[in-house]
């Protein structure tokens, strides 16, 4: 297997983009990426999309990018896992190069959320259609419903998750492209409408446009393009069941565990090794979730950690610097490669006022459904 | 880069599946293939589907696969691009063995096209969704205007299309899991009611539910599964412009003669040297355009190729001895792997009336929208 580097990057700003189309926000987050490797072809093309059919009407994406970048001719394909899309784009670049098929793949994410559709009954596609989204239940319900099982077993808190938002929101404040520029106080987010008990507004994450590109080759190529390579040095994908009835514990997202052994195991590192990690929170509880089940923080911490400023910037292990989900936003197919691209920038030292000191290894862990499937890359900086 | 074999393959009957649902089309496929090897767990999943989210509000179904299956855990994903998302599965499944990611992977295709969606609708988001759909083009009116343009251009008659039908429902009418049993002759094609000038009904494909699944393992493991492993040799991908109206010239498939070029280099075979095909007769027109633009019939051949018994079992070089798209149905994102199938049993002299007799290398090339993306696999039997 060849050793994969990222070498580039793009990313448009991430909101309600109504100046912008699918299109438009494909071209721009791969050009800038294309522009920053000073390149003007590719081997192939990954999109990540969740659901630009019901969003927008446009299935054949993969093609619509190659086309749109002038570009009619390359490779191009779309990858979808609900809102890990994005990882799995990266994961299927990373196969692409890895097994020598290609040399250079831009892997890019994508969603355009607020052109008409019904965004929340797009989104419960990624439920079990037959078990669960026919019934009525929606994303807030199901993560409420592991709230409520993780408050009744673990201890978690309506307070615990507010510094969760708490501490994006600070984090995004730091970051140009993040949807909300603004910091809220935890009792802020305890005094905003509730959305599905215990769930309030501010627990969630937002509706967002937005796309993100990232340039991959071998690592022996890798110099051709920059400086400052970041290495992929390990990537897991695993799968729970679709349906949050079926699992032992509502409250274990059991597929994130093991995606993350998996990772672990290829990049031949530990949970203690990371230095910082953009994590999947798509709703403040799924942040506590997702950083016990990786190892970022003990089974005793975890309720606590972003309370206690152990995930936040300059804390033992900092956790979604970008603003996660909940403040940068959260373009479903767009969110898994945007994560890459936080990494990617920390470990190059370029992260700005986010930037986490002596950062070496990364990790991002992205999620579909209530965690259905979950993927997680290691990144390691030259 | 590790050689890559099939060494088991399943399917559903192909046809209008009233009692089987998206799940359970999968689960059947899959299963077969499974039982077919004596397996009961596997590395990785990859799903070929077109539209799920349009068709039955399913998106997601990596996991609901890997679910279904009673294989929760797994790594799963989906892959898309419109009609060849089939194919797309197959090459990231390939990538998948071959860098070493994973031993044992699944690809399965699926479509369920007949739970109530507007179908001309749902497809038509494979066409560009700004410059074609919107101004209310569908796959019917896109392919009368390839086949006007070649029949101005390159003088193809609407008999020869009529042959093109007339000979896959021969072949179909010997497979028993073709959706068309029936032969029909070049006469009732050319009585057909007129879909839109110059294609009549008996010219197009039809909307049908299916499922297909192969299993894919480094050739060098192949012998535990099987003794009759197929090696997959060459896989090329290539696009051309998203919109019809863009290219050079209406009438040339040049994304097919791009993918076909690369997968013959890969392989180190040329056209010549090639059995059997399976190609993507979504409409009559597009399997004479297809034929000539791998090189399997010469540019003077190609109209007549099918009239002349050039492409019917006991020509030169058959085609679509399965029933093609036309016969055996077209559920589009199955249709990849089900090509893949064919060529799998003809190679293992298991295609019983349909056998092509010492046949040891096989093509299959399965597209999307008016052409926009075209893949293609080469195999070759042991």
């Amino acid at each position: 297997m060849r050793e994969v580097a990222i070498v580039a990057a793009g990313m448009t700003r991430f909101g309600e983009l109504w100046d912008l189309s699918l299109r438009d926000i494909l071209v721009e987050a791969a050009s800038e990426a294309l522009d920053a490797a000073k390149l003007d072809s590719l081997d192939s093309i990954i999109v990540g999309n969740m659901s630009a059919g019901q969003f927008v009407g446009q299935e054949h994406i993969g093609p619509l990018t190659a086309d749109y970048l002038g570009l009619a001719g390359v490779a191009a394909s779309r990858v979808e896992s609900a809102c890990a899309s994005g990882g799995i784009a990266l994961r299927a670049g990373f196969a692409e190069v890895a097994s020598g098929m290609s040399d250079l793949v831009l892997a890019v994410g994508v969603e355009k959320m607020t052109d008409g559709a019904d965004v929340t009954n797009v989104l419960a596609s990624a439920a079990d259609q037959e078990m669960e989204a026919y019934h009525g239940i929606t994303f807030p319900g199901l993560y409420a419903m592991i709230a409520t099982a993780r408050m009744e077993t673990h201890g978690t808190t309506e307070e615990d998750m507010a510094w969760v938002s708490s501490k994006n929101h600070k984090h995004g404040s730091m970051n140009p492209k993040a949807q909300f520029g603004r910091e809220v106080s935890p009792e802020q987010v305890l005094a905003s409408t509730m959305v599905a008990e215990p769930l309030r507004m501010l627990h969630c994450s937002p509706v967002t446009d937005g796309g993100a590109a990232v340039l991959l080759c071998p690592l022996d190529q890798a110099e051709k393009y920059t400086d400052k390579p970041v290495k992929i040095i390990g990537s897991g994908l695993a799968t729970s069941t679709l349906q949050l009835a079926n699992r032992a514990d509502p409250a274990v997202l059991d597929g994130v565990e093991l995606s993350g052994q998996k990772a672990y195991k290829m990049a031949g590192v530990e949970a203690k090794d990371i230095n910082l990690a953009e994590v999947h929170d798509c709703f403040a509880i799924a942040e506590i979730c997702c950083t016990e089940a990786l190892g970022l923080v003990t089974k005793k911490e975890a309720n606590k950690a972003a309370a206690k400023g152990i995930t936040a910037l300059g804390g033992r292990i900092p956790v979604n610097t970008s603003g996660g989900l909940k403040s940068k936003g959260h373009p479903v197919g767009a969110t898994g490669i945007a994560q890459a691209i936080e990494v990617f920038e920390q470990l190059r030292g370029e992260a700005g006022a986010r930037q986490v000191e002596g950062a070496r290894i990364g990790l991002t862990q992205n999620m579909g459904g209530s965690g259905a499937s979950s993927v997680v890359h290691i990144f390691e900086g030259a």
